[in-house]
């Protein structure tokens, strides 16, 4: 029994922290080589454990000196420092990404004479010649045709702004994916699967890099100006990533330490949140000084209602749920289909022609139909909003009431009229338009996000409904359900809620992220009065999606791409071992071990180049196979590189060795190699016997890079991450090697 | 090299989850032994893997028949059906606790006439009789010394109804005291640091019980009712947790599987913060239904400002942040001192007595000031409402502008009345009242929770420097830095909100939990607008506390209790490693453990009878010490007790193994007892040179109870979680001896 040895000295704490000291002295030589390679996983203990080490050597050295405490308060400080950087800056792009797409998008309709930059809202806003109700419409504000020909009405006129609207969006998408395929291919898509799989712990170069953050806003732009149906919020979180990334390679305390700069996603200490939130508010007033919405306001939909909700509502809200459930399932798997299809055939390697045919497709069908011809948000914003005494919509036509005396903001139910009944037909025809065209857009070489299109599809949904209760209520409102909440003279529907809730509903079935989205939707409303709703249909959303698969869009697309991602919220509930997924299989060679004493240096060199494996276990003996440890590949490899060209008298015979004492060898021998430094003693082990479903548990919790498989104390095999994602995906009936990357 | 054995065949796969079947099967007959002792923790892998085994035999039993399908739709319903009745009942017991608490307070100053179960608002708010302006006085509701002498002035009425109120304050207090001893002795104090301890997995039998819950809300009651300057938001938590546990023991789902009911801690699945949101919903709309607070509000305090605030204002809020951080230093290390002192000395023997004398002294010294006389959450809420034209407190005693025609609600500044110097000199001493009297309340055997006294002390003291900037800025607006944006006769100070801000601080202060804290605030004011003050305060207190001390009010208490809670927040940087905490320590006699084949019933019986420990590690043979699984004493117990009552050929001499086939024994020997079933054969282990840091990171990620140690295979000792959380207090430079608990 060996029990008690070394309890107070430090010599096993010191040699333990070893391999992260050598890793310092190992970087200079070799700066070009860095610690993790392209596409692998990174060791979260590993790069954890390092830190703490960093932490320690500059607390010990704040005492020495006044210089050394102001550097340790600056690395204290550094967390903020970025936080407030990256809240500047995300902030600003955003603000500026709003100003241009609004001027963009009313460019491809005409120019302001006073000022071409001026968007038609700012446009008409500066002119003096504006009466409130024809907002709208002001002389500097001229559409292409009439600037060209004088022309305002008739047919040629309209076709000749329609063919211009179709002409500016085929050169912005254009300019968009040709910017994207020259400069920055990881500037497409929306980068949120990406993104979360960076952050569970996996190496992409480049995705968060200058490039990307350079180009994509721009490309943003241009894409959104486009008129395609999609929206900036995905591609803006990952711009902010980008920007993270930029100001952390500011400070060596995150451009050295992999689990550092990914703090929110293992391991969300308290602080991070602390510092999230910072962030956030830095956006949020810079945003606000910027202020793109023109209405001082944060929120993109800023909404106010002024009536209650009755429980009976709750019937339709439901069926809007159900509704978002099965847009979310058809979504996802349409999507996912055209995405494979693109991948897999010919279709993928015309990724500007296809941008082109689909910009002028949407273009086309667009322009024809006031509710798609505007901007998403736009829309959006319109079916949010009620109808008050001084709305122009044609959504509010409704038939006046000639003995009405109510103030503003009570405006009761009343018949609708033809304008009504109009934009119901377009809505519907703009809600099977958004649909198809949506399925085909989310995925193209562009950057695109998916919240806008989604909670278009919601919100047009939920307004039809929601005119459609409103009239039966008020040319019904003697029907039971209706007598106790719905007199007549009363206000008892809000079209512009079941909008949202509709919205809520189709956001909630294609990203199923419910409780952040409800969170959102709070945001929106700011009362607690409209939660029962949005819960209602939130959750009956995500029931009938998750009854069709589990996965939300962005777990779809990180499946399609392979991408080593283990999901916190999958239940793993298989009976199997640890020993069914280890490697070596039954019928592979032995596991490739290194022994503590007696593998020559040619030995490690030849393991090195036959094999690809990242690391080694180091045993006793062949014989006796008991673990002592685990060495790194790239140390090995750098270690007898330095020992070759810097230690005389190691040559290929030489003997490495792991333990504290050289072995006992005979005199003719040449001198042995030490390399107990770059040892990791405590390797992390399970019996054969442990059950895959804690495997997963550990790797997911402690985000492991390996773990090693004994019985009785010999090793037997070895669990990679990869290991552990390709069992999953087996489990699930997903093909195990469409898991691409180490 | 054995790698691959068994690859595909189930035999290890049913052993493994054998341990679980034969806990069901060893559960009948001895029904009076639960799964785990009182006062010791659970093991969150094997209480995890459990319900997994639960949860596949009802899938797998669900295909067999309807009843089968019924009944696991009705399993997987459960959850949601616990949090239907969990917020129903807590939003009732929180509804009819405040208007009792309302009824009982003011029972101290008088009756009402026309119906005696009336408060004095209800009271008046009935009576016709009175005007909006004395909404305070009505006939109807008369003080005890009217009642009794028929006079409502001069000095022999003010001491009747002193001497009264002292009287009711004592009668409550008595009755508190007195029925938490007979009935329930956990019902006392918040309850906070309790169920911290309880949901990181540890038993307290009783904690949440049923007497709990009945004797909790009533001496509630009795304790907010008798003045004591004490609040009811802890102790109601400890309620909802009550009726959390009595719901849960009605489902076998829960009540079966300790990490299942506290699926909450450590492992917080996304929908367990769905069900917590419905929960808590459930609860608000029964809480509105019966509408204690009068105003069809959810919250306590809503107050709804007209003015925004400006840069320099951050000054005074950081100010009232460091006051707040300075406060709860205080309130933690006094508060801590007396507590101490109460458990080491004679004063504990007398708690009674000690309610009796600290409600005395409190009624004596509360009554002649109207801000202490009255209930605490009222005066918060004065202090927090700005001053609008019809207020009629003392604290709105401005003196008019005659020439102001300004709408009600942006009233501008203007100089104080002698009423608000007067409230100003009231306050400081309500202030100092506070401070001192808070901190011997706290801690006392009733039930008492802190947040509505650390709030007021904040709100005090930050409406005083409220009204301070606010004087001063209209006295002086000439100087530099009121010029721009308080020039006379603008409304530019908000006494209110600086008394928000001043709660916020101070409850932060004391509990540390920022960012909730926020969160919290938000609820109250409903609005982005003041978050930035709310914040500066809240991160400066938490700072300025800090700096102090890292523990707040709740992780002091579990300290000083000596609870196992492992908190996520302590990070552990210590170079200590597994071998310096794991035992057997260096001179210590060896580890007790049991050989896989060679140990007899009797060795393993005077083992089990000359340890407590929970369980031993199972060793191929005493020499190679190579761990081959752990078994649980209660499972051995059990296994032998059957063994000898049921077993033929199963005596003293018979030789117990845990390996696949029986040993080789002579023919004279007795028959051998298989035990495999009851060995868990994935047991937990690191290596000795694992850092400690790693090592309290697995115990905190995986909530092991305990974990083994090896070297090269062989095994050293063994680390459960209370030598974890000792060696953590040791190197705090606490006590280690201070952790009680097993």
């Amino acid at each position: 029994m060996e029990a008690g040895e070394g309890v107070s000295s430090a010599t096993p704490t010191e040699e333990m922290n070893g391999a992260g000291n050598l890793m310092d002295f190992l970087d200079e030589p070799f700066p070009d080589v860095s610690t993790y390679e392209d596409f692998h996983t990174i060791d979260w203990l590993r790069e954890k454990s390092r830190d703490t080490d960093r932490h320690r050597k500059i607390t010990s050295k704040s005492k020495e000196s006044i210089w050394e405490l102001i550097k340790s308060l600056l690395d204290a400080w550094s967390g903020w420092v970025v936080m407030l950087l990256i809240g500047l800056l995300s902030g600003t792009l955003a603000g500026v990404i709003d100003l241009a797409v609004d001027w963009m998008t009313d460019l491809k309709e005409g120019v302001c004479l006073s000022a071409f930059w001026y968007s038609h809202e700012q446009c008409c806003w500066t002119s003096n010649e504006t009466t409130f109700d024809d907002r709208d419409k002001c002389p500097q504000w001229q559409k292409w045709a009439e600037l060209m020909t004088g022309h305002t009405e008739g047919a040629g006129a309209y076709v000749l702004n329609y063919f211009l609207y179709i002409l500016w969006a085929l050169l912005f998408s254009f300019l968009a994916v040709s910017l994207v395929r020259v400069f920055a291919p990881y500037a497409c898509g929306s980068g949120i699967p990406e993104i979360k799989t960076i952050l569970s712990g996996f190496i992409i170069r480049g995705y968060l890099g200058k490039w990307t953050l350079l180009i994509k806003p721009v490309t943003l732009v241009l894409a959104v100006s486009s008129g395609l149906s999609l929206g900036k919020e995905g591609p803006l979180v990952h711009v902010a990533c980008c920007c993270g990334n930029l100001f952390c390679s500011l400070f060596s305390k995150y451009s050295k330490n992999e689990a550092k700069r990914r703090e929110v996603s293992y391991y969300f200490p308290l602080k991070t949140l602390w510092r999230s939130f910072f962030a956030a508010l830095v956006a949020a007033f810079t945003l606000r000084s910027i202020n793109p919405f023109g209405n001082s306001r944060l929120v993109l939909f800023y909404v106010e209602y002024h009536t209650p909700w009755y429980m009976a509502e709750l019937v339709p809200f439901i069926l809007l749920g159900v509704f978002g459930g099965l847009w979310g399932t058809l979504f996802i798997r349409a999507n996912i289909a055209w995405c494979r299809r693109r991948k897999t055939t010919q279709l993928g390697k015309y990724p500007v022609l296809e941008v082109i045919a689909v910009t002028g497709i949407t273009a086309l069908l667009a322009y024809p139909n006031p509710y798609t011809r505007r901007s998403t948000s736009e829309l959006i914003s319109e079916l949010f909003n009620d109808c008050g005494a001084l709305e122009s919509s044609q959504l509010c036509d409704y038939i006046n009431n000639p003995n009405m005396s109510r103030p503003v903001d009570d405006i009761p139910d009343r018949p609708a009229g033809p304008g009504v009944y109009n934009a119901l037909w377009q809505l519907a025809l703009a809600l099977i338009f958004k649909i198809v065209i949506t399925i085909f857009t989310f995925g193209m070489k562009i950057p695109s996000g998916l919240f806008i299109p989604s909670m278009a599809v919601g919100a047009i949904a939920g307004r039809i409904v929601g005119i459609a209760v409103e009239q039966i209520a008020y040319h019904h409102h003697d029907w039971i359900i209706f007598k106790n909440w719905c007199r007549p003279g009363a206000d008892c529907v809000t079209p512009g809620l079941y909008a949202m809730v509709g919205a809520a509903a189709c956001l909630g079935g294609v990203t199923r992220m419910t409780v952040s989205l409800v969170v959102i939707m709070f945001e929106l409303t700011g009362g607690l009065e409209y939660i029962v709703p949005l819960m209602a249909a939130a959750v009956t959303s995500k029931w009938v999606a998750d009854a069709f698969g589990k996965e939300g869009i962005y777990e779809s697309h990180i499946q399609l791409n392979g991408y080593p991602y283990l999901d916190v919220r999958d239940e793993f509930t298989h009976r199997t071992l640890a020993t069914d997924v280890m490697r070596p299989r039954r019928n592979d060679p032995p596991l490739a071990v290194l022994t503590q004493d007696s593998t020559t240096v040619e030995d490690v060199e030849t393991l090195i180049k036959d094999t690809d494996y990242n690391g080694f276990p180091v045993v006793v003996s062949r014989e006796s196979e008991r673990l002592i440890g685990f060495v790194q590949r790239r140390d090995l490899t750098l270690a007898i590189k330095n020992a070759r060209q810097k230690q005389d008298g190691v040559v290929s015979s030489s003997v490495v060795y792991f333990t504290e004492d050289a072995p006992q060898l005979p005199a003719s021998n040449p001198q042995p190699l030490k390399l107990r430094r770059i040892l990791n003693l405590s390797p992390f082990t399970v019996t054969d016997h442990t059950p895959m479903e804690t495997v997963v548990d550990i790797f997911r919790k402690l985000g492991l890079r390996q773990c090693l498989v004994t019985r009785s104390g010999r090793l037997l095999g070895i669990i990679t991450k990869k290991d552990v994602l390709r069992h999953m995906a087996q489990m699930m009936n997903q093909d195990p090697e469409s898991i691409m990357f180490n």
